[in-house]
């Protein structure tokens, strides 16, 4: 294997493959990152076997062949080279020789056949979705994934495309959160993809300079691609949740809200019960007043916020982390809130549209 | 205690003295800020008994009084008031009312009382020195200073006024930084100061729009004042080390290197063995090259920068991260390098001047 690229390609695409490979693995291999020169194209790629991201690197290729090079060990080296071309060749007993100006590197490396291939995924249905959508769209949803894996299917989050309007869906048995938008394409997709993969998308789409993401799939794998960069990851088995089923229709009490002045609101209130298990607030909705309060052995703080109410007066608690994580996305100016009971979900909506449903449980409001 | 201040006053005088609270006591008072109004000025004082800082905080003053409040708590929740007017008065059982437009708090203090005092510092001798020239001298010495307590005195840095000409000196055992500066008055001082205190103080320098600082002592104590804000520090005992014996006054050989250049090569070739105890390079100084090498395990680097050599060739080894936390802080385009055996110091100087030396012992070269 002999090659000659630029600085800034390496980096590129070592900070690209590096996503996937993982600290934590039982396979010193997986360590490593796969250099790979065949059919006139140079390939780098990383895996920890759940998710795998392979791309193509530009560059003068001399001569064929492949080698494994420790991933933290050549990200940090090409971080520090000079800016000027860079000359790779692979030596006896799996040694890489790299040149870059007065610098010179032999650096100790593993046989590239032991790396284990990406599973391919050959789908005709090849799905294409504006790339800031579709980060929007994880964005603004992944917060609710489930943190822990009790139910292991809610540590994903459903895409559902359907009638040209895809869907992101995560839910963690106390929230609800859902994005959805159009895509030209009329094809019908349902599948669970693990938190991690949407993560590192998240990451490489914001690297990449493409306006649009390719997706297509198999039974147990899907793959995302952003021009000559493959995403492949696993796909969660198992039924998720009837989250339609969930999201109340009807409502008593509809509160148009300033995003900015609830925030900031729910962040000071709850300053005081943050060290508390159940960062509980209470809300009380009456004359046009949102006002919150929440107290605890440290002191007592008291909100006031003016908004539009529609409907009945409604009294109701929060754990005020599930309000400010969603306050904290939300780049809409006014949203609306919907009460039905101080029991039922609060559904918050934007106040013109649909792009987005968020749903958050009540905790039991005690009035002191 | 009553009083009428901004968000933004509030904010910056919180931030000062909060840099003196500790998060690790044993006396949970000192966990906070104390809040105190007395002869028409409202001071905010915080203390961890080895470091203590008092600032004033510009208000409209109804009445007397004093609290002391959570500095965690206080600081969070006034970062996040909205940008307007603050009331503050205390109440009964010492809870602290806070308003500020439709937020409104009631914290639970602890009598204001039994917050230790500031020593007072009274000396007629105040010197006086240029900020940036303060910072600079702090920020270009400080990482020198020895992180482990087996010679206590070492944990700080030796500030010594003599004939117009002030010093700041650290040193651990493997290395030494000095750096020097003019100042107007005509004093002599020789004193350890904290570590912690001096990089609290760079810290809240910064904060500062005031151009110099003044500085005064006593036998134990060091007061350092910017304005209205006064930082007093317990001074260590004992005996600094001669560090003027220990800097070589003539070398061998005589090195001109540019500074980036080497920085560069030095991360370059410490990237192989950081993981080691020793981080040891290697550089051979010949014939206006330098040649620095590395190598373990993981593989070997080699790296050749261009220099002005005068005098003999010498082959030395040293611990690159001294040589990289050195050149990391020097501003200056070039350097010197002066040497005199590979088992004697290498001496850093100024190529011009003579604002700094720096010196760091070398480790035994083995040739492979």
């Amino acid at each position: 294997m002999n090659f000659i690229t630029t600085k800034d390609d390496l980096l590129h695409s070592v900070n690209i493959v590096q996503k996937a490979v993982s600290n934590k693995t039982t396979l010193p291999i997986l360590e490593g990152i796969l250099f790979k020169v065949m059919d006139n194209t140079i390939y780098l790629m990383g895996t920890d076997l759940e998710i795998g991201i392979k791309t193509e690197l530009p560059g003068k290729i001399n001569s064929q062949g492949s080698v494994v090079i420790s991933a933290k060990l050549i990200s940090e080296l090409v971080r520090k080279l000079p800016d000027d071309d860079v000359f790779l060749e692979l030596n006896e007993n799996y040694i890489l020789n790299i040149k870059c100006l007065n610098s010179e590197f032999n650096i100790q490396g593993q046989n590239g056949n032991e790396f284990p291939q990406l599973p391919e995924v050959h789908s005709d249905k090849e799905i294409s979705i504006n790339k800031e959508l579709f980060k929007s769209m994880i964005k603004e949803t992944i917060f609710s994934v489930a943190k822990n894996e009790n139910i292991p299917i809610l540590t994903g989050e459903l895409i559902e495309i359907n009638d040209g309007i895809i869907k992101f869906v995560a839910l963690d048995g106390y929230r609800l959160a859902l994005r959805q938008g159009k895509i030209n394409d009329n094809i019908e997709l349902s599948e669970v993809v693990p938190e991690r993969t949407l993560s590192e998308l998240y990451r490489i789409a914001s690297l990449s300079t493409l306006d649009s993401v390719q997706i297509s799939h198999t039974k147990n794998q899907i793959l995302f691609r952003l021009g000559q960069t493959h995403i492949v990851s696993r796909l969660l088995e198992g039924e998720f949740m009837n989250y339609n089923q969930i999201i109340p229709q009807n409502s008593t009490t509809k509160v148009k809200v300033n995003v900015a002045e609830l925030l900031s609101s729910c962040e000071r209130a709850s300053l005081m019960v943050r060290d508390g298990k159940s960062n509980l607030i209470k809300m009380n909705f009456i004359n046009n007043i949102l006002e919150i309060k929440s107290n605890s052995e440290m002191g007592t703080v008291n909100e006031q916020i003016d908004v539009e109410i529609e409907g009945e007066s409604i009294k109701i608690a929060f754990n005020s982390t599930y309000f400010i994580d969603v306050l904290k996305i939300i780049s809409d100016e006014e949203i609306l809130l919907e009460f039905t009971t101080s029991v039922s979900p609060c559904v918050i909506k934007p106040n013109q549209g649909s792009n987005y449903t968020y749903l958050i449980l009540p905790v039991r409001y005690i009035d002191h």
